[in-house]
């Protein structure tokens, strides 16, 4: 993975030199403090190197895996008064530390820079680029308003939840791949192929979430288990759980996700004894092979050296199989 | 005002056909409610002037422009939430009717659409134009964010007032012209006259809302004079009051807009007494001519046929005129 830490370095360089304004503050020091809050970086590591594995210079790429990054975290600012949520990576929210209005107008602020970083990208693909991450940027907020649908909605059906995550979550990881190919200038065909291998690994990484969840190992997952079903997130796990039951276990899960009445621990007790019954950690894993196997097919067509599809996928695989 | 008349049915009628989804209906109903709810369309009505104006072919800067009025509309979305707005030309506002996270959402999707049609311009101008574009858009949000600042602070000078309305609605307007005018295939010298007269007729039109709410006729304006007093909004007139009057004037003007507990009428009375003592009327059609005059000098001197000059100069000084 050294060339993938490289890439992380190279990210947080760029992101810590970016030079916002002083002023207005309460519009500029959210943005600073929302970008830097860290985290994986996970979107403009994979510009760089699909860039890279076409051949590309990944200094091509730098600006526009920048302003991925930005956008992303423009996503958390709104989606976290969306869902009313106090923290992220262990701080404050934006919209928590001041209010729900500063986090609105320095979200659409850093809507606006990304597109800054990624309209700054001096190459004659420019329009393909924009075009690719202006339809991204349209599918998320699709995902985000289905996700917040599904909550009011007692028929949301299994594949319904995986179009809503591949909006949500992985359309802007194959958007990443995608661009860094377009910056490579990748032919249309193989900017195809790394754009599914990311759209695919996506749904698998979104899988693995909503597995950890209920199966992690608490002490490594690093947070308690059970969150979602405390907050009566209809995951994969519930929606499989939903259709293999019985209709009376059927009708308790129901019951169980429909109220925050039953104490925390019985109820999570109770949810985790109906999946262990109908067998749901490897229905879900099952699940997550395929996304993830179509992800290494895909990957594996790629005309690229074999071992620099080897470090992606090797680097994919590292995501998927994490336990926290 | 034959041609702008035509630009309008033009813009319209481009807004209309614009092929929006159907699902998430969350999403996507509070866009066509919001891009339907009409008003002037005046930003992209001067997108297709500019262009006009340098002997361009309007249909060449029609997606831009109608990005435009996307992004201007999606301001007011997401101002309305700031705001707390309950109406806008009189109906209801997207967060009222709906609630602030679906004002959210459908608002940063509407700032996706926009960015999508100005890309939508097939022109070898297309990276002047974003970047026109996404600086302006980073300028309106440091305005509003000024502009909610204010209302905080009782050290507001004339001149922070100045340029928190340059920002918050002359550089959209300025902005406007000048992408017509890039798509014209104008030069930089002719673009920064179009720009220049863009930036102070508006800021004149601002000015002259502030003083349509004090010394507008009720009749005409539509709306009982006095809002922005009782709203205690520090304009123009309250600053250049507050900068002339005597320090027991000044005392009681402060202590007036410092409280909302004198009665409605009795408030907008005695600020307006303050008004007429210190001639804020005359003072404030002092400093919008200023303002007017310069935006006329500039399109003066612009290097194009004098009769479309005065076309656009007409159009302006219609806006600027306006008693309601």
């Amino acid at each position: 993975m050294e060339n993938f830490n490289n890439y992380l370095k190279i990210i947080n360089e760029a992101i810590a030199g970016i030079d916002l304004k002083q002023q207005p503050q309460n519009l500029y020091l959210p943005i600073a403090y929302s970008l830097g809050m860290g985290g994986k970086r996970l979107r403009p590591v994979l510009t760089l190197a699909a860039c890279d594995l076409f051949g590309g210079d990944i200094k091509n790429a730098l600006n526009a895996a920048v302003g991925l990054e930005i956008f992303h975290n423009f996503t958390l600012v709104h989606d976290d008064i969306m869902d009313a949520a106090p923290l992220r990576r262990g701080e404050k929210t934006v919209y928590k530390k001041w209010d729900s209005n500063v986090a609105i107008l320095s979200g659409d602020t850093m809507f606006a820079i990304a597109l800054q970083q990624i309209t700054n990208t001096g190459h004659p693909k420019l329009k393909d680029v924009l075009q690719v991450f202006i339809q991204t940027a349209i599918e998320v907020c699709e995902g985000q308003q289905f996700d917040m649908d599904f909550e009011n909605r007692s028929d949301v059906s299994i594949s319904e939840y995986l179009e809503m995550i591949r909006l949500k979550t992985a359309v802007l990881l194959g958007a990443s791949l995608k661009i860094g190919a377009l910056l490579a200038n990748a032919g249309e065909d193989q900017t195809r192929l790394i754009y599914d291998f990311g759209i695919n690994a996506g749904i698998a990484f979104q899988l693995k979430d909503d597995w950890l969840d209920a199966f992690g190992d608490e002490a490594k997952f690093g947070k308690s288990i059970g969150g979602d079903i405390v907050a009566n997130k209809k995951t994969f796990l519930y929606l499989k759980c939903l259709e293999l039951a019985n209709p009376t276990d059927r009708e308790l899960l129901i019951q169980l996700f429909g109220s925050s009445h039953s104490s925390k621990h019985n109820k999570v007790d109770q949810v985790l004894d109906l999946f262990e019954k109908y067998r749901i950690k490897e229905a879900t894993i099952q699940e997550m092979e395929k996304f993830f196997g179509m992800s290494i097919r895909s990957i594996n067509q790629v005309d690229a050296p074999v071992e620099k599809k080897n470090m992606l996928s090797g680097f994919a695989e590292m995501l998927y199989k994490r336990d926290k």
